[in-house]
């Protein structure tokens, strides 16, 4: 797809700003544990296993689309796994979430990391956008995504996932030199694996900077954080595909986001829609952000948060829906099935 | 005191918005676990005891105040602690943080609730606020605190500490009648109970709602949050005693914080003071934020970013220097001495 030509795909269409007859929504973390689908293959195969082959990562990334008709399917992979090419010990430990053996702590770490060719090392997660492109047929379009920098680097300081990210905030001060080094190999590394995705197939990306805005104040980030996320965007917007940058809690500093990078900012479930918009000003849509929690409510009270979340929208094109944050595991199904159905119905254009 | 007149304490100065002749700082969690003084003292007794004991309580409150010169001292206790005559049955698993054996779920859960008259059976904590007043004969002011009505809920729902709040947000929403029951009473507590610690002695009261901002967006924190704190601040008020209100991540809704009442808003560290003053207009104090990371950075790196933090918040009277969140375990002693140093140095008065 060329940059110049007007997308069909409402979801297309909204990353654009442009007018739809809907609004399109789709889920972070749509494919995953509350699907029995999704939960019948995890018995066979780790997580790891899943994403290793292309045939069963299309499989998962199908279902929510053939369950619940999302407007976007995301491809099955997890944020770490272009790290282990680069030589990251990663396991994901039951119940425990990700630990990494071999943390990077010094110069001499990252020096040891080794450069990934993605095409290559990473050629089972090309192959799977392949053949979920192949398998949509052009009805759904296909979102691949990263982790960003900062993200990434706090798993592989930190060794695993983290509450108050001291070692890695301490690297970025304490040690710039290895911190600008790291985080140079990881902002080449984001923008070389999803530019393969692209050339693979995908229709756009996203850009996952969860702890960037859990961690950081706006100084930091701007600091520490905004240049190496910034070199991806601008190697994105080459390519005309467009770019979706999500973080958690960066309300204080959502034009800093918008600088970064992105068609398209995501916004977590505690701040409005409209909120979020007078923040960033024009130029760019927004993706969001019913509370992950809302899913678990009665019916009428889903709508309800539903409808908010389009008012607060409507004011102009340019609207993604979508949760402020990854769906729970526990998620009633019957309630996803009925999200998808209550955005569709109430966001349809009335001209 | 009464409301009326001028109070001379550079921290009391600050909470009602006068002019000091250098910012007063003190730290949340400024009596714990980062002082080998206080570590001492908990290789022999438990937290819940150390609670439980005066004299104990009130050495481990001046500890700090003898180390660093903090220009407040704050009672040593747990916010769950006033949640135990109720008859909530909480224990301190080592290294786990709080367990509640008896969570809440019904409003049959809620009827067995005790009521509490804090002045019998929290009589211990009272007699700790009049022996730290008599030991800081006047030098230091000493602030009494609680945890808000939604933190102590999310506690007494989910049973313990939560990632998503998930058992909290689905009784706020779908059991109106035991939420509202349960926040009442929980209101009715932490008034009673600050308003027995103003009794005995405290100069100021601090309400951690530290969960609420990490939960709730504005929209539940308005109809679900905002009139259960707003209770207890205008009983606080008649007592002409100044009160801090805190949240994290609450950054989308200053001005509802406000609304609930405080002469002083606790901004975490993601929240630049002169943007946090701005979002919460005239009226109202500011206190924070420097990021807890900042204290094992170099001195010249913190130094740097506490004058950062007070320039922000020249532009006017009414701050108090704290960190955004509370201070962590392993921070360097040394850098604490140095901080409140700083503080005050590059705080003077110049007129």
């Amino acid at each position: 797809m060329s940059g110049n030509d007007e997308p069909t795909l409402p979801f297309l269409r909204a990353c654009r700003g442009l007018l739809v007859d809907y609004t399109p929504i789709w889920f972070m973390r749509q494919a995953g544990r509350y699907m029995a689908e999704y939960r019948a293959i995890r018995q066979k195969y780790t997580l790891l296993q899943i994403c290793a082959q292309p045939e069963l990562a299309t499989e998962v990334t199908l279902q929510p689309i053939r369950a619940f008709g999302f407007d976007a399917a995301i491809l099955f992979a997890d944020i770490l796994l272009p790290l282990i090419p680069m030589g990251i010990d990663l396991e994901f430990a039951a119940g425990e979430g990700p630990v990494i053996h071999n943390p990077v702590r010094s110069l001499a770490d990252v020096d040891r990391l080794r450069p990934v060719e993605p095409r290559d090392s990473l050629a089972h997660v090309m192959e799977a956008v392949r053949l979920v492109r192949r398998a949509l047929d052009g009805k759904t379009p296909l979102i691949g995504f990263a982790g960003a920098p900062f993200t990434l680097a706090s798993y592989v300081i930190e060794g695993g996932p983290s509450k108050n990210y001291l070692k890695t905030k301490r690297m970025m001060v304490e040690q710039p030199d290895t911190w600008d080094r790291l985080m140079a190999a990881l902002a080449e590394l984001v923008s070389d694996y999803l530019i393969a995705q692209i050339e693979a197939g995908a229709q756009a990306v996203q850009l996952f900077d969860s702890w960037a805005g859990t961690a950081l104040g706006p100084v930091d980030y701007r600091e520490h954080v905004l240049p190496y996320s910034k070199r991806i965007f601008e190697r994105i917007r080459l390519t005309g595909v467009p770019a979706i940058h999500f973080s958690v809690g960066a309300s204080t500093y959502l034009p800093l986001l918008k600088e970064a990078g992105g068609d398209v900012i995501g916004l977590d479930w505690r701040t409005p829609i409209d909120w979020g918009r007078a923040q960033l000003g024009d130029g760019v849509a927004v993706q969001g952000n019913l509370d992950p929690a809302a899913l678990f409510y009665p019916r009428q009270e889903l709508k309800k948060r539903i409808c908010a979340v389009l008012e607060q929208a409507s004011s102009q094109p340019g609207h993604i829906f979508n949760l402020g944050h990854g769906i729970l595991p526990e998620t009633p199904v019957d309630n996803v099935r009925a999200a998808v159905e209550m955005v569709h119905e109430h966001s349809q254009r009335r001209s």
